[in-house]
């Protein structure tokens, strides 16, 4: 079907017409459209049965935007294309923890996906110090089943590089690159911070060693092709309840390394620890969700290192190496050595990746909301200090780490030091 | 033109055809037609002017070759396509410095180009203990010039990505992960080696620190998407005499690690140095030939690094990093130190990669002509032993690796103890 974008009363018709959709909504009972969503670049509606709200489904459209610049049209298409089909490859290797694709179409920019009716976005759960009893092994899974099974490790050089080719994504990575790693610690217009925490901002641009360590870091998320990442996997990016998590947005896609992944999760949950001095007042209860986070940090690494390590040891088919490679005296523990060297590398990444990510949300283009909901500056800057000492220590330190323990004492060493406001 | 394999007559009528050639041959005089080449997976002609051989070209076309299995002919394509796209790129980088390209036909999967009547390719006159003056010049800045100029150092992210996009290079790279990498160290049927060596190449494929680097190597291959390289530039790959020296036979070019390239070229030299234990019998002769391949590896490397380093500081248009990011009191000194470890970084995979390629000829699929050019077994076993000690060290002692005078002093240091059979 050639493009046009629908509206509530095309919608139904179109969805209607879709094979895949059949027995997804009660087509003989009357369904009720809601548009939710800006409008900006993509509409979003929810459909749903009006005696029974919980058969519905999102349907999400890119819309030809023609009132700005020409080119945000394919940015915005090609946007939807590599959502779609990172949450179709999502739902195939970690089943359940992303929202499910009931049908999606290139021509129509248009993908149909699950109602996640129940569950909430983590930021603000995480800042009302909500605790999740299964969230460390869902998002453990998610992550050592996406990035294992898409890695070289798993795949044959032709699959990886074939699946490769369907994500070389420019435009997406270009904002990464140039909001993560570059333009938060230049002189860059759209920059923003706390005016609390000018001095430390400029400390930040003026540190060679640690722009040293963000250009490495650059040079590591543009070059290293290792695994299928999600490439935006914070805490805006999972939705979750007591029960179920899933992981959203993928539209940064594409082939890079795992630990910006691993590392952007640790990191937020970081943020978050820091922005209770602001949000948490009673230091008791402070210091026991505080805790939790920080327990939440080890584990997540703990089991994603253990899930990753197990699935390599039973599916080892990929081009890292063939199980013969290894057949010797002595082969097994060299094996055994590979894959701890591998994952170290991993650790040294989510210092690295943890620690850049880190430092831009103090001061790019794009805070969280876990600071942004803290109204009175002085106290925002408690944490944002907090958080830019980490940082800078994650990154700097990246290559002495030998366990999650180790940048986990780094929060605690600096922790110390924090006066509340 | 839809594909059909060209002969000795129906060749003139599509070269003259063809706009782009009008000028190459003087169409109303006699032409002459040799098929060159053993027709296994293309045909090659020089169309040559009776009266006047220097005006000759090349052609080369891949055959859909139905004998063999139905994967081939798409393989012996898309190898054309490679190599034409390369050999393009490689001619506007490095002006002078490959085969020119006159025509390419993607739907014939034929090149025409230069036909190269006054070079030979490099092995046989190293065997020779011939001198190439310019050699050292030439090399470095098609290195440099074809590397830089495809790295994120110069191309914005989304320039990259897109030629990384037509490069995606999946089964030639196959070709290279399994040969070079994976099967000499380990029981696999195409491997062959010299049974003077035997005890030395069990040794290779037992020693776990040794098969560790290996694999540090092939994930590096496999991952580190760094620049456009050549990916097989041994002394096989380059065609020359005193003036003029043209790099060759680019069907494996993809986006991977800039080191193997240069790697590739200095294990050659290395190798070349090996063989002349058997070659020159005379050993001030030998010496001298062996001190001149030493000094090309030191020379062709520091040119290199110093090109490299000079592009890079003249354009400094890529992504890693914008001029202002360094723009601060002590920016100055951050890039010039940024550029140091990059540059150190490189040699450190040159030794990796070198070390591997090595190792690689000694008892895997193929050997070089250096040494199959040995007919005495144990003579030819003198250089070989001495391969697999400095191919063993340059992997192993990579991290340490401060100059290329450190690679030069393992091949010194090991040649201590050869005795020439």
């Amino acid at each position: 079907m050639t493009y046009h974008p629908l509206n509530n009363t095309t919608l139904i018709d179109y969805l209607r017409s879709r094979p895949a959709l059949q027995d997804r909504l009660p087509w003989d009972a009357p369904l009720v459209v809601k548009e939710i969503g800006d409008g900006n670049l993509n509409l979003v509606f929810i459909v749903e049965a009006e005696a029974d709200p919980t058969r519905s489904v999102i349907v999400k459209q890119a819309l030809p935007y023609l009132r700005v610049a020409g080119d945000s049209w394919p940015l915005t298409r090609e946007r939807m294309r590599f959502e779609s089909q990172a949450l179709i490859k999502h739902n195939e290797l970690a089943p359940g923890l992303a929202p499910e694709v009931y049908e999606y179409d290139d021509e129509m920019s248009l993908v149909v996906m699950e109602h996640l009716r129940e569950h909430e976005v983590m930021r603000k759960p995480l800042v009302a110090r909500q605790r999740f009893p299964l969230f460390v092994d869902h998002i453990s899974t998610f992550m050592a089943n996406t990035l294992f099974f898409t890695s070289d490790l798993y795949l044959t050089g032709v699959e990886k590089k074939e699946l490769q080719k369907k994500f070389i994504n420019p435009h997406l990575c270009k904002i990464q690159e140039d909001f993560v790693f570059t333009n938060p610690y230049m002189e860059s217009p759209e920059n923003n911070w706390n005016p609390e925490i000018d001095a430390e901002v400029q400390v930040v641009r003026r540190n060679s060693p640690l722009k040293l360590a963000l250009a490495e870091m650059k040079a590591s998320y543009m070059t290293h092709a290792q695994a299928l990442i999600h490439s935006d996997l914070h805490t805006g990016s999972i939705m979750l309840n007591e029960r179920d998590t899933r992981v959203i947005d993928p539209e940064f896609a594409f082939y890079g390394p795992m630990g910006f992944d691993v590392g952007a999760l640790l990191e937020n949950l970081v943020l978050n620890y820091a922005a209770h001095y602001a949000h948490t007042p009673d230091a008791a209860e402070r210091a026991s969700y505080q805790a939790y986070l920080l327990d939440t940090v080890r584990d997540t690494w703990n089991s994603f290192a253990e899930k990753f390590e197990a699935l390599w040891v039973a599916n080892n088919r990929g081009e890292l190496m063939p199980a013969k490679y290894w057949d010797y005296p002595g082969g097994e523990e060299a094996f055994a050595e590979f894959r701890r060297r591998y994952i170290h590398n991993l650790l040294v990444d989510v210092a690295g990746h943890g620690g850049s990510k880190m430092l831009r949300r103090m001061m790019g283009i794009v805070s969280v909301w876990d600071f942004t909901s803290i109204e009175d500056l002085k106290q925002r800057a408690v944490g944002e200090r907090l958080a830019i000492r980490v940082g800078t220590r994650w990154l700097l330190e990246r290559h002495a780490v030998n366990s999650i323990d180790d940048l986990i004492g780094i929060v605690q060493e600096e922790s110390r030091s924090v006066q509340p406001a």
